[in-house]
């Protein structure tokens, strides 16, 4: 056994040569990295895909390679872009939240008497703050 | 030629047979489906990930390798995990803003003189609004 073998040779059972693709980012200390993305991608399409690309971002893209592989094998049936849905219902979340809010701003800005006969220690409550928003909603 | 084959088997050049694994998710009509997932992941990859899964799930499975394949074709380096980045420093710039204009009605509702003597008319304006915000960041 070479103990020089990066993880891709290892789990490949085969000699790692110095111009090996994988080597520089598949190293023998951590095996799992190779073993997840040989399982989604197969070890050819990953050589493929580095050798496609120029050496100063091949790092980058194991990364993200190992990164989705990983998505994939916990959630087979959406992998990272179930994670995508979820981040972009957050956005939508967020916006909503923001734009009643600035609503709430503006309709106090044009209605000043609304906030002298509700008085400012209103302003934090939650029910005014749901309905002057939702009348701008 | 049969042209009832599905896409996968017309690309892969063989028979498709009544139980292809692939031809539910592959029709046809749509050859660039397979083409896509083909060049990412390998046939043998995907039918293996397809066979995993329940039937019911199979079309879910599908349509997400085939995103997933599709944003690695048009970004080799990050792929999704590029989106994924851009989606998370959105929610926190949309955060962000959230949290200053709560603060600024927090303000307001702590401090009726600042108000006052700003007037109400200040309040959609952005320099005031930027100088409360940063009061509290």
């Amino acid at each position: 056994m070479n103990p020089g073998r990066c993880a891709a040779c290892r789990y490949l059972r085969r000699r790692c040569p110095p111009d090996c693709i994988f080597s520089p980012y598949f190293p023998p200390n951590d095996p799992q990295r190779f073993v997840s993305i040989h399982r989604i991608y197969g070890a050819s399409n990953v050589a493929k895909l580095l050798q496609q690309l120029p050496s100063h971002l091949r790092t980058q893209a194991a990364d993200s390679l190992y990164l989705e592989a990983q998505y994939r094998i916990e959630d087979p049936v959406y992998g990272c872009v179930g994670l995508i849905s979820l981040l972009q219902q957050q956005i939508h979340e967020v916006e909503r939240q923001l734009a009643m809010t600035q609503a709430e701003i503006a309709f106090r800005a044009r209605h000043p008497q609304a906030l002298e006969s509700n008085s400012l220690n209103n302003v934090g409550n939650p029910s005014f703050s749901n309905q002057a928003s939702s009348w701008f909603m």
